[in-house]
C-alpha cells in the first residue's frame, strides 16, 4: 500500500482526469480542504422556516457589509443559500442557480422546489471533478428552502454530492457543532429558537473568537415563503 | 516481465489514453477500485419481481435519507437502479437513463426495455476508458427492471461491460455476498423471500457492523412492473 | 541499437502519436498484448457457412449468458463477429458495424458484402492508431458471413489490418490452434464437422481447463445467409 | 504538513487548475502579489461624491499623461476606476467594463448601477482563476461611482471577489494607508477634504518618496453624477 | 555538436512539431525507418506499360491472399500502387487516392493524370510531419500509372516528397536493387521482361529466402490504360 | 526570496499562462529582452509633425532597401510606425491596423485617430501575454501621427502597455537616447530640426558604428495630415 | 548570461510558443538550420529578366528530373521560386502562392506583383513561429519574377522577414556566393551573361564537387514576363 505522499510524488493528485492507485480522486480531495479551511456556516430547519448563519472572517472597519462578497445569498424568493469555501467561486454558482429560478418562475409560473436547484448545482459541481481544463469548485453550500415539499436544509459539497439535513454545519467548524445540533436540536423550533441554537452554536466552538458583529444571517419564512437577512439587532 | 510499481512509475497509470506495456488500462484499474471500496449494493431476480438493496456509509443522526444523494435510484416505471462508488458520478448516469427512458416512451409510445437502458450507460461509460481530457465514471450499477422479457438485473461495471444476473452483488462485500447467493439462491422466489434473502446476506458479511437502518431498498413489482421504494419496517 | 526498456524508459511508448527510434509504434504493440491476453476466438470456413466460437474467461453460476457482454456479435442477417480483447471496446465497434449494414441496407436495398464491413472496422481501428487524444481499440475480431462472394472469415488486429482466412484464430491461444488448423483443417467440411473440428482445437490447447460450458457458438449459414447462435446441446 | 516550497517543487503552482493538498490556489496567490507589487491606489466615499486617487512609478519627463496607459478610468458618466497591477490586463477588463455600460443605457436608457458593473468584472476574473489555458488577471480594482444607492467604493481583488468601503487602498501601501483611514476617515467629508485626506495618507507612508507630480486623481461628483479628471492644481 | 542519442535524451525526437537544434526532424526520421524495415516493393516502367511487384512478409497456409490487407492497391482503371510501411496507413491514403481519381472522373469526364494524385498524397503526408497531434504516416508508395504523359512511376517518401524513376524499389532491399536497376535495367523492356527483371532482382537480394509464392504483382497496360493482378503463373 | 534562477529551473518561464511567485509574468519579460537586443528607433513630436527614424543592423550591398522587410511603416495617410524587434511580427501586427484605419474610412468617411490604432495593437498584444497557445509578440512600436488632437507619438510595449510622448527611443539605445532628448528637446522644434535632433542622438549614442546609410526615416506632416518616407539626401 | 546548452537543458527549445531568457526564439533559429544545411539556390536579377538556379543534393541514375519534387517552381506565368531546406514544406507553400496568384487573376483580371506573393508567404511563415501545435515551416524561398515594377528578386527566410535582393543565394553556400556576387555582379547583365555568372557562383564555391547535370534552372524574361525553365544546355 502505497502512502498519500508517494501518490503526490508521482503526481496522481494533479489533475481532475486521474484517478489515484487505490481509486481515490486526489483533486477533489484538496478542494473539499479549501472548504475545512473556510470560515463556517450553519442551518437549522425550524417549524416556521429555515435558518442560515455565517461567521466572516475577513473584516474591515470601513469595510460596507452589504456591498461586499457575501456568504449568503438570495437564490429565490423562498431560497437562500450559505457558502463556505472560495467565495468568487460561491457567486458563480448562485448566479446560474438565481439564473435557473427565474427561468422556472417564467416557464411554469410557478416557483422552483428546493431540491431542483440543489441538484443542478450539484451536477456543475460532479462534471468539474470529471473533466479537464478547469479546476473542481472550491465550494460547499447550505441551501435553505421552502416549497410544498416543506422547510428543507440542504448541503452541496465540492464533488456533487447532496444531503438533506435538520440541522448542519460546513467549514472549519463542521464537526463540533454537528455533535452540537445532535444534542441540542429539536424538532419544532420556532425560528427564533432556532435563531439562538445557531449562536449559541457559534458561541460555543468559537469561544472567546466569538463576535457577533461577524456574524451574518437570513431566513425563509414558511408562512410567507420569503428570504429576509437577518439585521445586527436579530443577531445579538 | 515489469511489476506494476515499475510501471507507475514510468507513468502509464496517469492517462486512459495509455495502454501499459502489458496491455492493460491502469485508470480503469484504479476506478474498478474506487468500487471495490464502497459501501455494497445487491439484487435478487424474483419470481414477481426484482430486489434491490443497498448499504449507506454516510450517516448522520440530523439527515434526511429521502432528500440525501441516493444509492437507490428510480429510471422509469418499471427499471431502479442500484450504485456503488462515487455516488456524483452515479447521479449524472442515471439522469442521463431517465431522460432516455422518457425519450424512449415519448417517441414509441412504449416503456423501454431494460437491456436498452444498460447498454446505453455501459457505452457511456466505455467511451470515458478511451478518450482523453476526462477520467473514466467511478461507479458500479445494478440494473433492475421488468420488461416483456421478464424480471432482470444487470451488472454494469466502470468499464462499460454488463452482465445479467439471477443475483449478485457489486462494492467492499461483492465476494463474500457473491458466494453466500451461490449457495443461497433459488429460482421462484417471492419479492418478501428475496428482501429476507438480501437483508441475511448483508447481516452474515458485515455481522456486528450490520445496522438496518442503514439499508435502503426498493423492488420492481413483475404484475405491476412499478418501481416502489421500500420503506424501514419492510426491511426489519 | 536501444533495447525496448530504453525506448520505455525514454517515454517513445506513452502516446499513439510517436515512432520510436527504430520506427515502431509502441502504444499499437501494447494494445495488442491485450489481445494475447484475452480469451481465445476462433473461426472455421465451411462449404455450407462459417463457424464462429469463443471461449469465455469470466463466468460465475447466477450470470445469465444470454444477458451479458458477449464475444459472438450479431452484426447483420448474414454477418457474425467474435471479439477477442477489450469486450467494451467491441461492443462499439461492433455497434457501428450494424449501423452501417443498416444503412446499406436501407440505402441500396441489398445487404452489405462483408469485406465492406472489414475495411470500415480497420479504418476506425488505423485512425486510433495514429491521432492523440485517446488509446487503440484494444480488440481484434474474427468477422464470419456469407455474400456472393461466398462464405467468408476474416480477422482485423488492432492496427487496422485484416486478413481473410479459411480457419483461424486470435487470442492467448492463437498460435496452437493455428498449428493444429494447419494440419487439421480441410476444404469442405460441413458445417457440423467444422464445429467439431473447432471445439476439438480447443480441447486440444486447454486441456484439462476445457470446459464445454464455457464456449460461446454460431454460425452463418450459406444457403439461408442467416447468422444463428448455436445451443449448449450443439456445442456439447 | 508540506511547506510552500515542497509544494512549488512538486508543481501544485503551475496551473490556475489545480488546487494545492492543503486546498489553496497557488496562481491566484501569485497573481495577487503582481498587485502587491504595484504602486498604490486609494479610494475614499465623501457626502457628495467619491474619490479616486493612484501614484505612478514608471515616470518620463518627455512622457505625454493624458495619453498614456493610465491608472485611473472613466468606465461610464457615473463611474470611475483605478487600477492596480498589471496596465495591460486592467485595460482589457475596464474596455469590458465600458461596453457593458453603454450596452445597459442602450437598452434600458438608464444608467447601469455600480455594484452590477463590479459583480461583472469579478466573474471575469473568478472564470480565470479556475480555467486552464490563460492566466488570472493580474490587476485589482477600485471601483467609484454614484447612482440611486448613493456614492459607492468597491474593491475588487485578482480572484474575483469584491468588498464595498467607505475608504481603503490597493497595491503596496495597502496596509499603512488603510490603518490611517480607519484612524483618520469620518463620515461627511466634502470631496475637497476626502483629496486632502488622500494625498495626506500617500504623504505618510510614502514619506520623502513622495511627489505630487506623479499622483493623478479623478472625482465622480454625487449631485451631478459626473466623473472629472483632478487637474495638477487640485491634486497640490 | 551533440549527438543523436543527446537529442534523443533531451526530448526533440517526440513530436512532429518540433525540429532539433540542428535543424532535422526526427519524428519524421523514425516514421522512415518503419519503411526500411517493411518488406520490399519494386516498380518498373516498360515501353508498353509499368510493373508493380511487392514481397510479403505475413504469409499464413490458411491465409486467403486476395482477401487480405494488400501491398498493391488499384487507385483507379489507370493507376496502381504498391505500398511499404505500415499497410493500415497504406490503406487509409489509398482509399483517400481512389476517392479523388473517383471525383476527378465524375467532374471533368477524364481520368485524372498520375502525378495529381502523386502530390495529393505527398500533401497529405506532409502535413502530418508539420501538425501536433497525430504521428507521420509510416508508408511510402510506389505509383504506377499509364496517362497522357505515358507510363510512369513514382515514389512518394514519408515526408511528402516524391520522384519520378525508370525503375526503383522501397524497403528493406531498396538500395540493393535500385544498384541491380542502374546496372541491369534499359529502356524500352516489354512488360514481360520487366516482370522478369523485377522478380530476378528479389532473387539476387533475398538468395536462398527468395520465395515466388510471397511475391505479388499488377502492371498497369499502356495500350488499354487498365490495372491488372499478376496471377501466380505469371510470377512464376 | 527565490533568485530568477531558481524559478527559471523551476519552470515559471515557460508559457504566457504563469505568474511566477513574486507575481512576475517572466515570458512577457523575455519578449521584452528580444526588443531591448534590436537596433534602434526613434520618435520626435515637431510643431509641424511627427519625424521617425529607424536604425537598421541587417545590411547587404546587393539588398534594395525599399522592397525588404521595413522596420517603419505606413499604417494610413496620416500614421506612420517604426517597429523594434521581431520584424515578421512587427509586419503582422501593422496589417491589422492598416485594416483597422481602412475599416474605420469606409465605415465613418473619416480618417482614425492615432490613439484608436494604439490601443487596438496594445490590446492585441496583451491578449499574446495572457493566453496559451502562442508566445508574445515580440515587438515594439513608434505610432506617429497627426489627428484633430495635434501631432502624436506612442510608444506600446511587448505586453499592451502604451505611453504617449514627445521624444523618445525604443530598443538597444533607448536609455542614452531617451537621457539625450531629456537634454536637448525642445518644444517647436520645425520637422527639419526634428530630423537633426534624431540623427544627433544616433550619432551620439552610436559614435563610430553610426553610419547614415544605415538609417530609414519617415515624417507625418502636420499640415497636409500625410506621411512621407524620407530620402537619403534629407537623412545626410 | 547562461549559455545555449543550459537553455536548451531548461527545455526552452521545445516549441514555437516560448521566448528563451534572452529573448530568442530558438525553434526558429533550429528551422533555419534546416535551410543552412541544404543545397544552395541563388537568384540575380539582371537587365532582361530574372535567374534562378538550384543545386540538387539527391540524385540517382534512374531519376526523371522533370517528374520529381523540384527545387524551382513556376508560380504564375510572370514569377518563379527557387526553394532551400525540406522540399515538401516548400509544395505546400508554394501551391498556396499559385492558388493566390491564380484568384488574383480571376478577381482583378490582372497578373498580381511579385511582393504581394512575397508577402503572403512570408506571413504564412511568422504564423508557425508564434502559434503552438505546429512547427515552423523548414524552407527558404528565392521568389524572382517581373511586374510593373520591373525584374525583381526577394528572398523570405523561414521566420517570416523578406529582402529584395539584385543577387543573392540561401542555402549551404549562402555566405561564399554572397562574398562573390558583391564582388562580381553589375548591373544590366543580360539574362545570358546572369545565367553564366550564377554557374560561375557554383564552380568557385563547390570546387570539385560541382556537377553541371545537378544544377536546374529557370528565368524570367522581362520582355515576355514569362517563366522558362532552362534545359540542360543552357545551363551547360
Amino acid at each position: 500500500m502505497q502512502s498519500t505522499v508517494q501518490h503526490q510524488m508521482m503526481g496522481y493528485d494533479r489533475s481532475s482526469t486521474m484517478f489515484s492507485p487505490d481509486g481515490r480522486l486526489l483533486q477533489a480531495e484538496y478542494a473539499k480542504k479549501s472548504v475545512r479551511r473556510a470560515a463556517t456556516s450553519l442551518g437549522i430547519v425550524c417549524k416556521d422556516g429555515v435558518v442560515l448563519l455565517a461567521h466572516k472572517i475577513v473584516f474591515d472597519k470601513l469595510m460596507i457589509p452589504g456591498f461586499s462578497s457575501e456568504k449568503i445569498f438570495q437564490v429565490d424568493d423562498h431560497i437562500g443559500a450559505s457558502a463556505t469555501g472560495f467565495l468568487m467561486d460561491a457567486r458563480m454558482l448562485i448566479e446560474r442557480a438565481q439564473l435557473i429560478a427565474q427561468q422556472h418562475t417564467v416557464t411554469f409560473d410557478a416557483p422552483i422546489d428546493v431540491l431542483s436547484i440543489v441538484k443542478d448545482i450539484a451536477n456543475m459541481k460532479q462534471a468539474y471533478t470529471q473533466f479537464g481544463g478547469a479546476r473542481p469548485f472550491g465550494v460547499s453550500f447550505l441551501f435553505g428552502g421552502v416549497d410544498d415539499a416543506g422547510s428543507q436544509l440542504f448541503v452541496t459539497d465540492v464533488t456533487g454530492i447532496y444531503f438533506g439535513y435538520k440541522a448542519t454545519a460546513i467549514g472549519e467548524h463542521e464537526l463540533p457543532i454537528k455533535e452540537f445540533f445532535e444534542k441540542k436540536y429539536k424538532d419544532n423550533l420556532s425560528l427564533d429558537q432556532g435563531i439562538k441554537l445557531g449562536i449559541e452554536a457559534f458561541k460555543k466552538v468559537m469561544d472567546k473568537e466569538f463576535d457577533a458583529s461577524k456574524i451574518e444571517g437570513a431566513i425563509v419564512d414558511a408562512k410567507t415563503r420569503t428570504f429576509r437577512r437577518l439585521d445586527k439587532g436579530e443577531i445579538q
